[in-house]
């Protein structure tokens, strides 16, 4: 069955510090899987050439379809990701044609607006149109700093920038098609149960039943209760051709309600 | 200078799903950057012993001082964290008589709360004190499964439960020391500024400027605007030793102040 397989690496001292919360991550995570791909791993690593170098030469070695780096397109001098990416695959970073007539057209629209008091392409402003060698712009209809697509032995390696606006307006635009076309006919489904009055390690067994009965199915158990009161979620997920997804989870999702009732435990279903 | 670097590794599918944000990697990042730590990678991985053993391994090649994995300690078949530090350190996991008798004691607590409808050390209950070989448990003030720690080749690999109040319970009792003493006499200070009226990339020279006449100070801009109004927030970091840190940054904030009026930026502060 195929399936976009992919991996993230966000790029950003301020994830390292816990300055902010990973919700860049956490939206394209959850995009992807809508989309049927599959996200295999996320890295987060600081703004260090090396760093970001590193984690993608060994996100490639790993051949997934896409590897999706996101932050660190801007135009000052800790904006490092495409240096990085350039020394990954061996290469430099140049001015692309098309990427510097996209910054130039956002440029003449701030200057149209009042935003710019001084003009004139500085090499801050250079800096977000020099790309790795052999790759390409992606327009950004938002912001100003293009992203960045390059194919490198069967993986696509895309940088998107890392305001979330941004980010998410250029997945939309440009990647979500592609992520959608790897999936090809996949699709994820999840749905979930609240489940009390019985303890994880009791539901255990029977989570190891209903997967056993119902292969295509991922169970997976969150305890959700405090120190004195046991409340478990059960999360039901799986990534199948449309229209089956539906009746396989509606499967285990009986068969497990019928074990846990046997056993004294209590449920509320969660709706999607 | 000495510090405590540190890489986390969050262990759950939940989180490649995008089901939930990662917001323990955000809590033990801020933590520890706190404590005058150093977190240098975030990573994600799935519930497979293959991805969590692949990804210790890395991490040990990176000679840290911590390596800390989040998740996977419970008592079901995809808790499979320990299992996966054990591949990673090549060898297996056994009952540990420490880990066994936290365990019982918990269990023994849960029958006399009436939690618990069935009794006996059942092997999902059994599970949660299996540690890899060599390896020490943690004790877990607040849940079931104990910590564990670990040390490899002067790496101390740290495992804590998902739950977040249990992961904070025990990494304040028993961890939170540890890495204290790592930093030594060093200490994080950080602050922010907001400025208007002037772009990035008018800014990135000017904070350029100041980080080279203020080597210690880390200054990043973060674009915080609209389409149509331009926001950005300088954050301010320094890493050094106590009573230092709030000079380096005052010199740095005045400097840059003064810098972003002379070309009609606004300022305005903001608060820790």
């Amino acid at each position: 069955m195929t399936r976009g397989v992919c991996e993230l690496i966000t790029i950003g001292n301020e994830l390292l510090i816990g300055k902010i919360v990973n919700t860049n991550a956490h939206w394209l995570a959850k995009r992807i899987t809508s989309l049927g791909g599959k996200v295999k791993r996320i890295i987060v690593v600081g703004d260090y050439v090396d760093e970001i170098a590193l984690s993608i030469q060994e996100a490639l070695t790993r051949k997934n379809d896409f590897i999706i780096t996101v932050g660190g397109l801007g135009p000052t001098f800790d904006d490092k990701t495409l240096e990085g990416i350039a020394k990954a695959l061996k290469t430099e970073c140049e001015i692309h044609d098309q990427a510097l007539k996209m910054v130039d057209r956002r440029h003449r629209q701030y200057i149209e607006d009042g935003r710019i008091v001084e003009g004139g392409l500085t090499k801050y402003r250079l800096k977000v149109a020099k790309l790795p060698k052999g790759s390409e712009p992606i327009n950004n209809s938002i912001g100003t700093s293009p992203g960045m697509m390059a194919e490198y032995d069967g993986t696509k390696i895309i940088a998107l920038p890392g305001v979330p606006a941004e980010m998410k307006g250029i997945f939309e635009e440009s990647i979500a098609p592609l992520c959608k076309k790897a999936a090809g006919n996949v699709m994820f489904f999840e749905t979930a149960l609240f489940v009390e009055r019985i303890m994880e390690s009791e539901i255990a067994p029977l989570v190891e039943k209903v997967m056993h009965d119902n292969p295509y199915v991922y169970i997976k158990s969150h305890p959700k209760g405090t120190e004195k009161v046991s409340q478990i979620e059960l999360h039901f997920s799986t990534a199948t051709e449309k229209k089956r997804g539906r009746d396989l989870i509606s499967k285990a999702l009986v068969q497990i309600s019928e074990l846990i009732r046997d056993k004294g435990g209590k449920i509320k279903p969660v709706r999607f």
